[in-house]
């Protein structure tokens, strides 16, 4: 049994976004028991992560570790069409990757108490993401 | 065809811990002969990764490398409620991952010769992480 | 219904491999419509990842800080029996990652506009490199 979905994100810009509301409905609604939840981001400059939910500090600094681990301008990098964060942003997208698979029981997404799903938006503009949703699995 | 389990691995603090008999297990209990075994760590300061299984030598500059980068008790951080190795924990968990696919073929985990799954505990202290093991397929 | 094949890749040493075609046509071979594409590379020392397709300085952008970040040589590495750019394959291999799972839609792969599946290759030398795809859904 498989159900696949879509969520669209409108950003404002760098920062990271709480999805996991949007990705618990989406298993909820495909009516599947036992399985696997696939989220996937469709985009080379933002990227998805699952991360603690309780602390809004702890994506403050998971946002300023990565500022200065990958700063934008970087005279090294030479890919810089769109600007001083374009290339930064697709290595910051490589390092935190683009999908994630949570395990589905008893019909619902099997998160840790503290794990929230995150898109994190790479680019300094607003930007309109898509995600597919893909749940796989036996009914409920 | 679908089969769920958990492990639960008691860390005895930081460090890399071998699960991959676990997950072998757990591939061969559930009857499958072709299909994937995802595996899943329900908590945001421990990882997973698959990583040389040969020298124990990799798994301590994997630690040596892992410490520079994001090193404990940075000046930067603000989420540091739980500790130094607080928000270190959090990010070392999010640049590694906590899920990952493996292809299951004839009935076992198709690995490379030099592959194992390992847990990655990232905080200082003991604690008792949950591993979901979530094979689905066909029967062989 | 499930689908599994072998890619196999014969690097001619580090930089990063363009393997798009060959998943995408391992997609359309399995006859599935709707469900999920998991490739696996069975390395320690070659990962995969999802990156900007259009523009080649992205590719040589993101050696050139893996590089940095990632130094062959490092004096800290102890792991050095293949030689400097050994225990740098590990640590790359591991933050970039080996697997990848891609949403299958309408019987194509169903990746956003400017992605594409990239082999990287982290040792110097040539290397023969095995990518297993499963192809798992319903058929379209």
């Amino acid at each position: 049994m498989i159900s696949q979905s879509e969520i669209r994100i409108d950003t404002s810009g760098r920062g990271t976004y709480d999805v996991s509301r949007e990705v618990r409905e989406a298993v909820r609604d495909s009516g599947i028991g036992t399985g696997l939840c696939h989220v996937f981001v469709c985009h080379t400059s933002a990227s998805l992560m699952l991360c603690e939910n309780a602390d809004p500090s702890v994506m403050c600094d998971m946002e300023s570790f990565m500022s200065r681990q990958v700063p934008d301008g970087d005279p090294m990098f030479t890919h810089t069409a769109e600007g001083p964060d374009d290339m930064a942003a697709h290595v910051r997208s490589v390092l935190t990757g683009s999908d994630l698979n949570i395990p589905v029981r008893d019909g619902q997404c099997a998160l840790g108490t503290w794990q929230g799903v995150y898109l994190w938006e790479h680019r300094r503009a607003p930007h309109s993401r898509r995600i597919i949703v893909t749940v796989q699995g036996e009914s409920s």
